[in-house]
């Protein structure tokens, strides 16, 4: 068993020099743990950073092997801890045994298919031309880690977002070293996965500073660490409000760097009158159970439900309806959470036709429902705002070409699902939802976000603040990359994935093809 | 033989609404031409962007094919039309014909590698996970482009980073409408190229739109196209203040774009003590040739020259002397640009021990050298910032400590040099230069920007913008794309490259594999 002190991880140093504490909160009988936490100070947070450039010196330049070992024995240990973890998974979120579970599988699976990404020089991106004769230069090229990470837990996902999640993952098998600054509604989860990752860190004998852990309640940390000059990017999944506050300080910074914001989405979903025709049953209970999925917070929760006033919309709406009000009432992740929801959530409700006004309680809600009018939409741009919880708002337009037109009024969302049938307005359905999506489902809901290489978890802003990348999935490696070329660099002195040999035998793009023969 | 017309291609249509007019100089005679070009006005730019909006709806669901052929077609024509364009090139910039030519293949081979990494898929990064059982997704990735992009015109490559340069190539590989903003200072060639480009895209039956041109002398017409809402990215060549300038708009907007700003480079180079004393003359040579290309008019041009002082550094500094002084006094582009120059070396000939005080009237240059301290630098960190022409610094250092401490406090920088001996303190200097440098260059210098995939051309800020990505090179297409994950979407609705029979035939990552095996 692990304990949990309440302190701050600096390196391999424990540190509580602070004078501000806080502490978490069980939400299911909204009360208070008894341990504090011990927010991080200024002194802490510039130790922190010098620390964790100190470990890149040595680090960034260590063989791929040792970053493919300490992922995976991150992964192995996690699964060691599962019990402890999940348990305070569980007690800090009032999330259900089997989610915390889940998630736990999946942080670990990022870790190892990252090692994986890594291992097999995908995520290295290598790609070198030699020289195609006299005076012509030998060109390799390969990405390089960019220096300390500074990653912000999600409240939503105390595993596979957070200390454990995605953004740590790909940051470390980038090669760089990660500062977390944890999310305060899960503070004894996180110290928890910081003191996993760091014992693993120790016993591979890894530099002090690859990994620190920092509680903070206040936004100055987070800004610190921001602004701090060695600091080389960040990753954050969370509002829109955050992302983009946090944006706005890394480009106020004499050198700006960038910042990975996952902020969420709405997530329509279209049905054609067809699709609802013909299975509109099967749906509505896709769609309900996607809606009511951990109380609907996720950065993937369908939000908006667009379709054609008819009478298997009307048919439609009403099994959907049904179906809400069965869904069992959920504890929600904090009572902050909750307070926003219940402020969001009134909103819509005002001047919206309300199908479904679910229970919100005591952190506890069920799904609400509304129905607006494609007019009202256009009106009112704000109705297709995120409302972070189970919450839907159907928009039932007059006619397709009212339909497309709300579609396009829309801003950057991580996915839009369409549910048709055959290939009838596909095309042209499909066309108007790449304009603003990252992910595009057919016939299936948003939740779910698997983690492959073919995944593209971010979407045009504000959804997510870099639309080029992915939090998710391999390719979620080369944000805290940059490519160098090497040109006429001798064998001898060439990182080995770029030696003539390849004796790692990764994957290079070699005169146009790909390959792992030597050159 | 194409007609100058002075004015504004807003698509095909000429344009001349505006009341403000300018005209080119030919550096050479310091005399004005007689054509009078009109700068756009704010209506001109809302229909420009207008029509490029509504031709990326059509232009983003075409076939590879049609991009392929138009970039290929710009190509054939350009070479058709190379005595015309390489005339105007010479007059505008004062620059011979030899290199005039030179950029222009160049330039046509980038349409052209740019065409083939379409076609053969490298650009789009597709990645395809199908589903691995009952309840799995069916993920299938690939870029698709952003929408209309807006390309300022360089100075110093009124061929290769201008209206016929890479960002143009990139962005039309991406399937981008793209806005030429024309740089002032070459207008006559960029209207020619503006319309080669035309009249391929009207012979091939493009939509309106696909492309255009304006003229401007004013910053306020860049500064509008930036800040159109229509507008999805943008790619600069130029210096530190009107890049950041363009990034700080791009910023401001509702929904930020990323801005591709390339802003030069000081390329500091170092040379052991041994390769001076075993080959300085040799070395001189390459290093003198370099400076003095093109009057140092290059974003790679050597500005810094680091060293431990000792007797062949003071035989190659000797050498080095000389040879600069026997460099042809050469024309700079524009009177502008001369002015600069004098300005900036001006400000780096004093307090320095002046080596080499070369010409510097009417437009026309010869290389400086100038010799300071490592402690000088360490001391005025501004001694390391570009001039922009040729002019070297010689930073003499006391040993070779001094010189790492001197190399840790650069700057982001698009390129670093090294000239040793065997691996005689390579490894140490390697890894020092990695940390600010994009391109390393082993034993040779870093003028010729070779374009292949293997290059990376962009640094750590303020070098460039986005050290994530390259200005040349196929990997450059990528700027002006986002990728979109379809999921479960049948294969009559799936865009050709994600089909299962992969029609077109393009590499594709699947399954962990890069293949163009059907899937």
């Amino acid at each position: 068993m692990l304990t949990i002190s309440g302190k701050n991880c600096i390196g391999y140093a424990d540190s509580a020099m602070g004078a501000q504490t806080f502490q978490a909160v069980n939400p299911a009988l909204d009360e208070s743990f008894g341990i504090s936490f011990v927010q991080a100070t200024a002194d802490e947070v510039d130790l922190v950073v010098s620390k964790a450039d100190e470990a890149f010196r040595v680090w960034s330049l260590s063989s791929l092997q040792y970053r493919v070992d300490f992922l995976k024995g991150i992964a192995v240990s996690v699964r060691k801890h599962a019990a402890q973890l999940t348990h305070w998974y569980c007690e800090e979120t009032g999330l259900p045994l089997s989610r915390a579970k889940a998630e736990l599988e999946r942080s670990c699976f990022q870790f190892e298919s990252y090692a994986e990404a890594i291992a097999n020089g995908f995520a290295l991106s290598i790609r070198i031309d030699p020289s195609s004769g006299p005076g012509k230069p030998d060109l390799r090229k390969m990405n390089v880690p960019l220096g300390p990470v500074v990653v912000f837990g999600a409240s939503n996902f105390p595993f596979a977002y957070s200390t454990l999640g995605g953004d740590v993952a790909s940051a470390l098998a980038a090669g760089c070293p990660v500062i977390v600054k944890a999310h305060p509604m899960h503070p004894h989860t996180s110290e928890l996965s910081a003191r996993i990752i760091l014992s693993v860190a120790r016993e591979m004998g890894l530099p002090d500073g690859i990994f620190s852990h920092l509680q903070a309640i206040d936004y100055k940390v987070g800004e610190q660490l921001v602004l701090h000059p060695q600091v080389k990017a960040v990753g954050f999944t969370g509002s829109i409000q955050g992302g983009t506050t946090l944006v706005r300080l890394a480009n106020s910074r004499v050198v700006p760097i960038p910042v990975y914001a996952e902020m969420g989405s709405s997530n329509p979903m279209m049905f054609t009158t067809d699709a609802l025709a013909n299975r509109g049953e099967s749906i509505a209970k896709e769609v309900a159970a996607s809606i009511g999925l951990s109380a609907g917070q996720f950065c993937t929760s369908p939000g908006l439900l667009f379709m054609v006033d008819s009478a298997p919309a009307k048919e439609f709406l009403f099994t959907l309806s049904a179906l809400l009000q069965q869904t069992e009432p959920q504890v929600m992740l904090h009572p902050g959470i909750f307070k926003q929801y219940e402020h969001q959530a009134s909103g819509q409700l005002e001047e919206s036709e309300i199908l479904v006004n679910g229970l919100r309680s005591r952190n506890t809600i069920q799904p609400s429902l509304v129905r607006i009018s494609g007019r009202q939409l256009l009106r009112e741009p704000g109705r297709a705002d995120e409302v972070f919880g189970s919450f839907a708002t159907a928009i039932v337009c007059e006619n397709e070409t009212e339909l497309i037109s709300c579609l396009n009024a829309l801003s950057g969302q991580l996915t839009a699902g369409l549910y048709i049938e055959s290939n009838e307005n596909g095309a042209l359905l499909l066309s108007t939802v790449q304009r603003f999506a990252g992910r595009i489902i057919l016939n299936g809901v948003p939740t779910g976000v698997a983690v492959s290489a073919a995944m593209q978890h971010g979407g045009p802003f504000p959804s997510s603040s870099l639309p080029s990348s992915t939090a998710v999935g391999a390719d979620a490696i080369q944000r805290f990359m940059r490519p160098i070329c090497f040109q006429n660099v001798t064998d001898d002195l060439l990182p080995n994935p770029l030696k003539f040999a390849n004796p790692d035998r990764v994957l290079r793009f070699v005169n146009g093809l790909f390959t792992d023969a030597p050159c």
